[in-house]
């Protein structure tokens, strides 16, 4: 019988990578948690919050000698990790990822491993995140009731046997976590962030950076804005270098919901003194109550 | 010598109205507090949270006993109390309101009050809110550490003495309350909160009315969404009746701020894939930190 994950790598120990290792704890994982990042402030940072037990001097080999790899990074970023280690890594070792989009790596996945004699790929994404970024900002509480998708696509073949048991012990894991498994066709996952996920940082970051060009030389009117405008804004503080990876390899479906967007204010600013105003806030009201 | 402020009634016993006479209780307001509401529930439940200490059998009789009248309406409905209650006032009474807009409130508390023989009139909008309404929200602290705005137009008179009197210490109650005063040109702060409230409440809705077609069917992938689309998507479920009057009294600058923000989308959508994007982001990133 293949044994228990009792070797986990982490590579990239930023605010998710470095919350996953905290939830992993939390969880009760007794196992080793070794991790890696290219900035090194940031592995350090998370082996002083406990969210790692040591620091990899060498990412390939410390993936060669762990059973589970986690890619937590942007998604370029994952996809060239993937490219590394799929040569390297054997039908004992299982990789998965916390990338915002899927289509693409889940196709990935499944060119490069899930094959005979090659590692198990396992696409995820759990729904959660901060508008900051860094281990600084890792909690261990992160993942509580959010939902982790899992995703597969039109070409997935079936898992081989040694990457079917790490995949089932670490949606378990990810359940211990305090998550809820939601299992999406890849295509279908990308749609729908864009409209539940994508779409709202966008939306912030275009509203915010209008209210930098209108309000923002005097803070003192800003400040006027109360609790409203602080929560339209936070997502404003996102930074670019997660978000162009999600823009680049999302595009179309983010540009379509944009568009439906921007008809929608056209619609409400067209109807700001008629009764069809009234029908926008009913079916808004709707949506919060659903 | 004036008398200090004894007597005043709350005319709206709603989130706000009932809000300000838990917080004017907090703050040490040892006079009484009177409350009506054209729905007796909420005068009732006002009255049983301790927002007021009784309920007015006559709204315009009571108005004549106290000494100061808080109009805590809807815009439009505020301008009717103006109307009811200018000729039956002295100018021993001062009124004041919560008003979101503050240009014709302001024009009309000039014309009707502020006169030699009539009661004074100070037009006040305290910038905290809910997307919920009614009494059972209120909360003595709902003004913490918010801006509570007064204005002025360009047909301002001086104040007569007793309204002058009763002005300062409504002023120093609204301190007391945890509020920073911030004076203003009325004109300017319908401007000013085009921008930095009733955009992001247009925009709530106009995102939420959206995702209620596109996604509402689906309660486990709204759910996918997280933190970000509950606090993008919490207006949605404020009330048409107060935003309606809103819309009708601001419309002007606030289609001019929808406008603008349809056109930032585009160009961010436009920008998907360029070097563009970063600099909104950049400038996004700044206002946060401003």
């Amino acid at each position: 019988m293949t044994p228990s994950l009792e070797r986990i790598l982490i590579l990239g120990t930023g605010l998710l990578g470095a919350s996953t290792g905290l939830a992993l704890r939390s969880a009760g994982f007794s196992g080793s948690i070794i991790g890696w990042d290219k900035d090194a402030s940031q592995s350090d940072l998370a082996l002083t919050a406990g969210a790692i037990d040591s620091v990899a001097a060498d990412p390939i080999e410390a993936a060669c000698a762990s059973q589970l790899i986690l890619l937590a990074a942007p998604v370029y970023a994952i996809l060239d990790w993937m490219k590394q280690l799929a040569p390297v890594l054997s039908n004992d070792h299982m990789v998965t990822d916390l990338g915002s989009t899927k289509a693409q790596i889940t196709a990935a996945g499944n060119e490069l491993f899930n094959q005979p004699g090659r590692a198990g790929f396992l696409a995820g994404h759990p729904m959660a995140g901060k508008e900051v970024s860094g281990a600084s900002a890792a909690e261990g509480t992160l993942f509580h009731n959010a939902v982790w998708i899992f995703t597969t696509d039109e070409n997935q073949p079936p898992l081989q046997p040694d990457a079917m048991h790490h995949a089932s012990e670490w949606r378990s894991w990810v359940q211990k976590m305090g998550c809820r498994v939601l299992d999406l066709d890849a295509h279908r996952h990308d749609e729908l962030v864009a409209w539940v996920s994508h779409l709202p940082q966008f939306l912030s970051t275009a509203l915010t950076a209008l209210l930098e060009e209108e309000v923002g030389g005097a803070p003192e009117l800003t400040a006027v804005g109360g609790r409203a405008l602080r929560e339209m804004t936070r997502l404003g503080s996102s930074p670019y270098s997660m978000w162009r990876d999600i823009a680049l390899t999302n595009t179309d479906a983010i540009a379509a919901a944009i568009h439906a967007l921007e008809q929608r204010l056209a619609h409400v600013r067209e109807n700001l003194r008629t009764p069809e105003l009234r029908s926008e806030f009913e079916q808004a009201n709707r949506f919060r109550k659903g």
